[in-house]
């Protein structure tokens, strides 16, 4: 299985980082053989037919800021060049117009190439008209690590769906700001403070207004409420309100009442994300830089899934396990 | 796609009412039609090749406590003579050998049939050599409803060890007991009278010990156990304590210790199924007639899936899903 890496950010690294270490279990036929026959970065790029040389790949980022030696070509001589079975896009989510992103999937997908991504913007904001173009194509569009990272939302509600049929769901997508909420609880902080503790830990994003004001939590409802429920939304049918203005007080009045504000996104009425209270009892009141959505389904329930919702290597898993479910196809 | 529905019990009857109330989608083509040519209870049959009508076939039941009115023949004959794409089997749960059930799987992969089970016997006591038996005969085997009822326990823990790694887990398996335990806690009531209240709500099996001894919980963590983590075990290598000697005092003593009495399916140093505190803030910790599952991997970390574990529609949920999964193979 021959990939392009598009995009060489924290996942992208960590997926590279995750193929080393996977090198064993591919020599023993326990996963397919994965061979980098490229990598690119917004600025450079580095091509091998017959396979990228990994660490020193990684190592030239570390010590250049740059994967590659030469500058980036045209992306269709690219794609043309090195000609892999899937196209991995990795670059950073634009929750604008999905750009580079959204170029590089419907591009890879003109051309026949099987396409995996975490990058929510494009899957947000073009999700049926990617998916169309995947099928008039004949090829596939999997995007598990928009969502969760590495914890399968998508594909859990999938099963969920199947035979029965999703009437509601309910989750906390966002882990930034679950994590932000859980520290001003546990060490009375103020906004401000948490957020500068999860930008120490690394789990806010660059631009953490992302995170707090709810944006982030949006794109991927959209994204949840288009796949799981077959939904046509867009994001501006969403209403967002964020974290910005909890103040320790709110939290302190919530806690006396055994709940927690969490940032939830929900289907119901409307599509919203907004801050609730929650029941310390309830399973979707998860604690620190989680995940976890509750649906609800006709048949058989109220179902939970719950778990780290962050993280290069955790996504790295998500789309490592998109690529090997290509195979299975 | 022609199903033979071999046991017509709680499970059987339900999913016979659920195909009814499918009967819209199948036409408008959302999912794919599925005819029963033959129902099998364990005195009689009712064989149609044009489609047995399933409304009648449940009236029979309600009133004769019998299905059919020609005695049953020679399985063999009947899978002859009926002729079905997939063998649905869903007699009740043997601890001691899996019959009947495990004949009927036998033979029906012999046969080169599709086989969706949710009874545990079989599928715990002899899950390598049927898994072999199905693969040899190029046909699948699925079990999905074996485990959690509608709640997909095996198919999450599947989706999370592809590309990670599973290093253990904690399961709650037996939801009846779960449910005792929940009642003792909230209503301080001893097991006795908690048993009861199980069984005016419906919750406990006709035979009641395999709730109470672990025995259950045993059968579905050997199933779990050589399904998610791909080990040989038997039964016999499970250490079982139930929850027969649990009193109200010691529910009481860990309340105070702000945690809850749970029997505990895990694998570590050895699988064991046990009483064992739980922590409330633990997301393991589910209150009522539910399943939940802790899985702890490699790569993404620790995931949690909890659910409804028991009744006929549930579980009827997860047979129709794994049938409607053959077909898309």
């Amino acid at each position: 299985l021959r990939i392009l890496i598009v995009g060489f950010g924290n996942v992208g690294q960590s997926l590279a980082k995750l193929l080393i270490r996977k090198r064993g279990e591919m020599k023993k036929g326990k996963i397919p053989e994965i061979k980098v026959v490229g990598i690119l970065d917004s600025k450079t790029q580095v091509i091998e037919s017959e396979g990228v040389n990994i660490a020193s790949a990684l190592k030239r980022k570390e010590i250049n800021g740059q994967v590659g030696i030469e500058r980036r070509s045209d992306f269709n001589e690219i794609l043309d060049s090195s000609d892999p079975d899937v196209v991995v896009e990795l670059t950073r989510t634009n929750p604008v117009d999905g750009e580079p992103g959204f170029t590089h999937i419907k591009e890879a997908l003109i051309a026949r190439k099987d396409v995996v991504t975490a990058n929510k913007g494009p899957i947000a904001l073009g999700f049926h008209a990617l998916r169309e173009l995947a099928s008039r194509n004949s090829v596939q569009l999997r995007f598990s690590g928009t969502v969760g990272a590495g914890t399968p939302i998508l594909e859990f509600g999938k099963i969920c769906a199947t035979g029965d049929e999703i009437l509601s769901l309910r989750a906390i997508l966002n882990s930034t700001s679950n994590y932000i909420l859980t520290m001003m609880e546990r060490n009375n902080l103020n906004l401000e403070e948490a957020l500068a503790l999860s930008k120490e830990r690394g789990y806010a994003e660059a631009d953490s207004r992302m995170d707090i004001s709810g944006k982030d939590t949006a794109l991927k409802l959209v994204i949840v409420v288009n796949y799981l429920l077959g939904k046509r939304i867009t994001l501006d049918e969403i209403y967002v309100k964020g974290i910005e203005n909890i103040d320790n007080s709110s939290i302190r009045n919530a806690i006396g009442k055994k709940k927690r504000i969490r940032l939830v996104a929900s289907s119901g009425k409307r599509y919203e994300v907004k801050p609730t209270e929650l029941d310390v009892s309830d399973p979707l009141c998860v604690y620190g830089p989680m995940s976890a959505i509750h649906l609800r389904c006709r048949f058989s329930g109220d179902k939970y899934l719950v778990g780290p919702g962050a993280g290069g290597t955790e996504t790295a898993i998500a789309v490592l396990r998109d690529i090997l479910y290509l195979k299975g196809r």
